[in-house]
């Protein structure tokens, strides 16, 4: 039984998903004749209350699409220190948009409305980027899958309208949040001009993001997509996945959620581990106090997999195919952890 | 019956690709840990006796990588005028890339090595850009599916040795030229240094593209897959079908072949038809003397659908869900197409 | 006594330009505080009526500048075949803008306002490019001098107008043309939404160009030329140059074109030119039966300097430092020029 | 008397460099014939004991020429979060190079080796940029004209031959660091890959830039200023100023530095001064906790001029024009600064 609490990301498709991928009725989405792309950019545009949605292949392709669509080359947008479009996205926003980044050193990921405004450039001095973008992250990844509280971010709204700056954001994990706080899609909607959601993640989907956003912002949305080679043929099948999670995976994440606090609760009464960040979601950031390789590798022989940090934090993300039995396994494990064999 | 000739972008799969579909063992692909991906990969890099191989989620995308793999921004690529890369992929290539091309006047999209080296910029005169890279297209899609003389692309081959530039194919229908030629991939794969292959198209899986290449091309790939936003997960669903399709789809190419070269030879026997260029793979490309648009306005009444390519030129194109029955009714169909109702 | 009619690029500064450069009053034009800048800005934009005008280095970066200020990533502009932009910028138009070139086989370098409308790809098939600005270049560079008529730029201007494209015009040597054709600036000025003139070539200036424009292009203008890295500091010296030669040097631009066109009479009745181009101002393109290179050589002999433009076709540029007793002895040469040596 | 102490850019020429000026021999240096120019490119790359040197327009084009020749799209620079690269130069890095930035908390400007290193992106980890480029800058502009310790920067070298990483030097105030700490500019020579150098600034020449490097990396540095717009023609007249300045204004930055050091002991014994910053060269920043709107209206009103740097921060910079005579009177002028009535 192999334990792959790396990412959501590993996540294959159950049975039921099965069948939605085979009954995926098709056509070419490059003339837009797909119909389950069609219907699954339709629900989620109705459920956001959006103009108009896109899927990508990709949730990088659809933030860095999102990116070109605020941005002309040389202007600024502002992020967190952790935002995953900054740091895990090849440097995309420099190389597809020729756009650099104001980081702001937020808390978990999370930035707030005053730390933004403070970070605009005078947009009449032009030896500094025009700012006209802001990205944020919700969950947060790095941040340990922290969720905003919604009242910060209708501020940083009104700070971008103020100062005419469009706001994306980048939802890869916005279905945790929902969940987490009880929230409305809707009411995101009306707040951000444009938004990414992954179907892969927590929703267990093989593949693919949508962009969602408003009509102004959506125009030329396919023409990015077409340029960085996003357009694809009979791609219902995974949009038919897609459109399963949708309607079936969305509320179970309470699940993983649930599951992760119970790993955070039983961390912080562990020897080793010195440090156990909030858990809100699916994302648990623990330090400990041993060898972090040495721990990794313990954890591997016993066929548990996750990732290192660095400097002594390790991450672990549940999901969906993150079973109840190897969850008690998993616990079992971490409580009987011969410490002394590690420190030897 | 619906008869789409507008591409053979359109196929859908049969019931054995679907097979394969659901068969497919998958993992997690941005981690390498799909296996049937890897096992794609491993046999296309075979099949063309190359280094290496990744998949892409589009044709486009393979190019647009290629062709950022072998530049950089400000030099200049060589194509004939028809060049997908150029006219096709959305500016990708300046968009991407940074890169300008130098179009050639060949003949049905094909070039020669003369022009090629005529074409090369001096690579002292610095006001000019550096020409860096070469790229072919077999079988031309403009050009309308004519196939280059092997010879002729081995004499590109040693003007590129020559002058120090990449040599890039896009193969997006390489497979016919193979089938059409009944030449050998291995030969291809010693000649280039990059080749895009094509999942889609004639070989009638869903979505996908392959780019091959030798090593030093090769190792930044993922990276450029990465920045355009093109490494996907569970993909392996679909890279299953493109398996599928390599295995069992290449040789059926010679039909869809026959019923192109049979629909030109009705063609050339029309009075409102004057002039059918060349067929030798699956693309038909004729001119008509009658409003164009009136009659593709009639042959979609009839549930015929292609496109015009402006001026009196039409496009036709054959593929594996172009059955025969389809076939017969199109021959008949145009053999009584009514020219005098047209020119009323 | 070197003759030098490589360009006329090579003049150096008069006695009384020499002057104005060390009179010139200067601040620091990053602040634009330089008055000589500015005085010559507003001169510029008045003598042409437009509404802004932007001093820089060189007349690649005016251009490039306003190639990018006319554009987004990915889109298309429309050019002659022979435009500076495109074969002389060194790949400009896609490194600083990532734009893409469509080019137009003009007459003498240029182009007619229905091959521009022809070549405008339909703005809603996002797979080509959307086209977006058309360059014009009066008089062509390597056109050989050629002036537009001003109704066909007219109608061009109808064109972009309609289909709602910007229309540039690199007027590196436009004071020829207006000189040549008699023209008002400020018909030009009606005409264009941005355009470069030069104040070095004919002008005899040092170095220098000024982009003109509408106040909605030229709003970014200083932005550009700051992150292309063309801001300077106290470089009203080298306005002041320009600013003599703007009003000083435009008339006496009939004196290259006279030359010009009597060395042009001299090569129709020589038996190694096969063939000169029509003249219009300084610009003399001919072509010879005779080993170019051997040619080149000897007249280097004799302290003459001109370029081959390859295939034994060659380039001559009249300009203030080819003096009459310059003039003169290059006649003599050509007059006497031993064929049958060359021949042997 | 107008007393400026916003930059040290806003310097005019002397009599002796308006004498150079008119005596320069100049050619067209876009063909490398410009006497002058090359007899300071040639000084300069002697001087630093480099490769090779290039002129260019301004300091700015020579950085962002030096960052592409070091770098492919995508990638990523190391620098302080005061990096002119980053703040001041129209977000050129991400425009002209797709590169971006990871910024380093320094001290004034300055980083450590230890902060270099850990900043570096795991190479094979391809979702983060690849890191390839170190710049640093010294004296820092930002960081109140702070000079590194050379040890530093041979360490940061270390850290970058061990890496594979470039390492280019901002060296707009180079000159200032070399007389404040008395070091040879070969020793720079030996430890950059490449070099920016400004005439302008501490130096008192109109404009210019020069950037030195070694061999692999110059090669294509002509090519980079071509397609950025920066080669120029008789630009000798401006070279010859920045020649006579680098011969003659050198040893005497030593008086711009006892200004300002002058001016900070005074600051330091003000009651509205809150913080002076360490002076070792030309630049003081200092903080009041008075209005500074107010404080600079009234010194305004008196004619001296210099800018804030928000919340309080105020920066004056010393240089060739700001003579021993207004020194005497801002000092007078400071000392008698009537606090109460800016309070009032």
């Amino acid at each position: 039984m192999r334990i792959d609490l790396r990412s959501d990301t590993v996540t294959k498709p159950t049975a039921a998903m099965m069948e939605a991928i085979t009954k995926a009725e098709v056509g070419d989405d490059v003339y837009k004749e797909d119909p389950t792309v069609n219907k699954l950019e339709e629900k989620l545009a109705g459920m956001f209350g959006m103009d108009a949605a896109l899927f990508f292949p990709t949730g990088s392709m659809a933030n860095q699409a999102a990116i070109k669509l605020h941005t002309q080359p040389g202007e600024q947008l502002i992020a967190d220190k952790y935002a995953h479009v900054y740091n895990y996205e090849g440097g995309g926003v420099s190389f597809n948009s020729g756009v650099s980044c104001k980081l702001l050193d937020g808390n978990r990921g999370m930035v707030t409305a005053s730390q933004v405004e403070e970070a605009i450039n005078p947009p009449d001095f032009y030896h500094s980027p025009l700012t006209s973008l802001v990205c944020l992250e919700n969950t947060t990844n790095k941040g340990g899958g922290a969720c905003y509280d919604v009242e910060e971010i209708i501020k940083i709204h009104l700070v971008c309208k103020k100062h005419n700056l469009g706001l994306h954001l980048d939802g890869a994990r916005l279905w945790n949040a929902l969940v987490a706080k009880n929230e409305d899609p809707k009411q995101y909607g009306e707040i951000f001009d444009t938004i990414s959601v992954c179907l892969s993640k927590g929703l267990g989907s093989p593949m693919g993001s949508v962009l969602l956003g408003k009509q102004r912002f959506m125009d030329k949305a396919i023409r990015v997509r077409k340029v960085l080679g996003g357009g694809m043929r009979q791609i219902g099948f995974m949009a038919g996945a897609g459109l399963y999670a949708v309607e079936n995976h969305i509320s179970r994440l309470t699940e993983d959620h649930k599951k992760a606090k119970e790993i955070g609760a039983l961390l912080k009464t562990l020897d080793f581990v010195t440090k156990v960040e909030p858990i809100e979601t699916n994302i648990i950031i623990f330090n400990v106090n041993i060898d972090e390789q040495l721990f990794l590798k313990d954890m591997e022989e016993n066929n548990v997999h996750f990732y290192s940090m660095g400097q002594g934090k390790l991450r672990l993300v549940t999901h969906y195919d993150y079973t109840y039995e190897m969850h008690e396994r998993f616990l079992q494990l971490l409580q009987n952890y011969p410490v002394h064999s590690v420190l030897k």
